[in-house]
């Protein structure tokens, strides 16, 4: 059998959700902060698939990460039968496991490659196990290769204030994190001088999440109402809006967690930059645009009660997309570990990514 | 003594929530809709200063009537001693109770105004009573005729959809509503597909408040995070931004519930049409701008918990400004009882509020 790799969240930078043991995940439940820190241990594909589809991970770099682990595991704790059938059968499990974020079925694509390369079942559990780990490896990689170019492109002379939305911090991603990752950067050159988090509703990731994170590290931050924002910007304090991505297409759009789109009007209106931060495994350059991408809309509950909490009259109708499109012509930069791509087209993401 | 005037609630449309009976005044606890639908009853201008500072009650117009009621209540049960300087401080104390809607101020200036012209205990008890009674019925007025004014505007030709913010119904008002009259009169004339309400955190006007006051009369509403305002915009299903305001200054500017400045600055992106509707009482010629407005903020555990339920680290900073400025370039219609100013300005504002 192969020696299980080390665990590449050992070497991650921030409070990170993922654990890798080798015969075993473990995942931070990421639904119960920042109340609870409690981690769920899984063996098994269907489990993690689980865990993705329940949000206990969630985040477009950290699902990648995890489906990754859940091909390997598959292979750890595949039968003595069709060992080939079962991982096939997983990799498909979890690709139905949430339908947005692209990195998710990057991840999927690298692992099966490398499966097809399998001769033996004992050659798929080491190969596996190692491509996963690669991935998270790169993925903490990228981030901190971001957070160089971001800061290219800022380019601050003094402390500025920035405004996120969501959660893409270590807990989103390898560790560094995203757009956090770029966030923690300007905090270590003393160049951060506040980050307005908006609380990201229906989920709460900025509140439950990011305010954890940074609070957790003592980097400073206000939270904020998502409807905040347009007077947070008005007031004329914060220089950029940097967020995460799920999914980037061949023209520069991007999906991103609902709430984005908003802010990439604001930031335009207020003559504020608007920066998207992602690895390169979130762009697809199969889709022409934003259109193409499916939009995945969860259950009227997370804006009806919170916690079991009644917020609304039972029943009532809801309409709870969980991601929305920025068209690229509202994004100032944004920034791969391949480089940035300036006011985005198809030319200059066709430079870029091929 | 004076006998007790009619309660204005009885005549009017909706579920209100100010219910007058001489000797006192029930409100309706909007805290804890729509779980529970509990009256407070109060005798004492002491206690209605509270519930306007507690939002038991609120929504401009039904803070300004509640007020006036709250004046009426000081002079009912005033001692024998000093009975003007018992008037005088009740009055003094409901000015303090919230900063912003101006519509608080106005009515006790025209409660004050009748205070001053009394010559003893008992008329005043019965002509302050009567000022608030009129106070209370001009609103619903006002809302009746702002929602004909806002049908000529909008003229619609077949169903449209709208999409509102905070909650400006009966709730809010006198009965009727001011925004949410005009949708309640778009269903009246079956020219209303739906609303689109706008969840309103942090307080969730929306989903607590105008969900429940639409679905009780079966007028379609889809409930949505304020984050997801613009995908729907985006969408071209909306025609209309409608919303209410809680002070309007001498150039149209509008100070509204916190996420409105957002929702013009998307509706503007959108080309679709952003329409104000507030009673003339909104109204105040005194200050030249927005600028000029006191902005409230509240306690940062409005962000941080939700009936107790924590959402965020303890103790994170919290940035939780209650209302937003709309510079009135951004706005199409400013509706009053008085008319509409189109494209509002200081000269269209003077031609109608003087």
């Amino acid at each position: 059998m192969a020696t299980s790799p080390t665990n590449p969240s050992s070497r991650a930078v921030g409070t990170v959700a993922i654990r890798w043991h080798g015969h075993a995940l473990e995942l931070l439940d990421q639904r119960l902060l920042p109340v609870d820190e409690h981690w769920i241990t899984l063996e098994g594909a269907s489990s993690v698939a689980q865990c993705i589809r329940d949000m206990v991970v969630r985040g477009a770099p950290a699902i990648g990460i995890s489906a990754a682990y859940g091909v390997a595991l598959a292979a750890r704790h595949a039968g003595g039968g069709d060992w080939k059938a079962e991982i096939k059968q997983a990799i498909r499990e979890l690709a139905a496991s949430r339908p947005t974020a692209v990195n998710l079925f990057w991840a999927l694509q690298r692992m099966e490659q490398v499966f097809h390369e399998c001769h033996s079942l004992d050659e798929a559990v080491g190969r596996l196990a190692s491509e996963a780990v690669r991935i998270h490896e790169e993925d903490l990689a990228a981030n901190l290769a971001m957070a160089d170019h971001a800061l290219g492109v800022i380019r601050p002379d003094k402390p500025i204030s920035v405004l996120t939305h969501c959660n893409t911090g270590a807990l989103a991603t390898g560790g560094y994190g995203t757009a956090l990752g770029v966030i923690r950067r300007l905090h270590e050159e003393n160049m951060l001088q506040t980050v307005y988090a908006d609380e990201t509703r229906p989920w709460l990731q900025g509140s439950r999440l990011t305010a954890w994170e940074l609070a957790q590290e003592g980097i400073p931050v206000t939270l904020n109402a998502d409807g905040a924002a347009a007077a947070i910007l008005a007031d004329g304090h914060v220089r950029w809006v940097v967020v995460g991505a799920d999914r980037i297409t061949a023209n520069g759009d991007v999906a991103n967690k609902i709430g984005t789109y908003s802010l990439a009007v604001l930031a335009r209106h207020h003559k504020v930059g608007f920066m998207v931060v992602a690895p390169s495994s979130t762009v697809d350059m199969s889709l022409a645009s934003g259109q193409d991408i499916p939009i995945e809309e969860r259950e009227g509950t997370e804006i009806r009660e919170i916690r079991g909490v009644p917020l609304a009259p039972a029943g009532v109708k809801v309409f709870n997309p969980v991601f929305d499109v920025t068209p690229a012509s509202l994004i100032d930069a944004i920034v791969t570990e391949k480089g940035v791509v300036h006011n985005p087209n198809i030319t200059g993401m066709r430079e870029l990514f091929g």
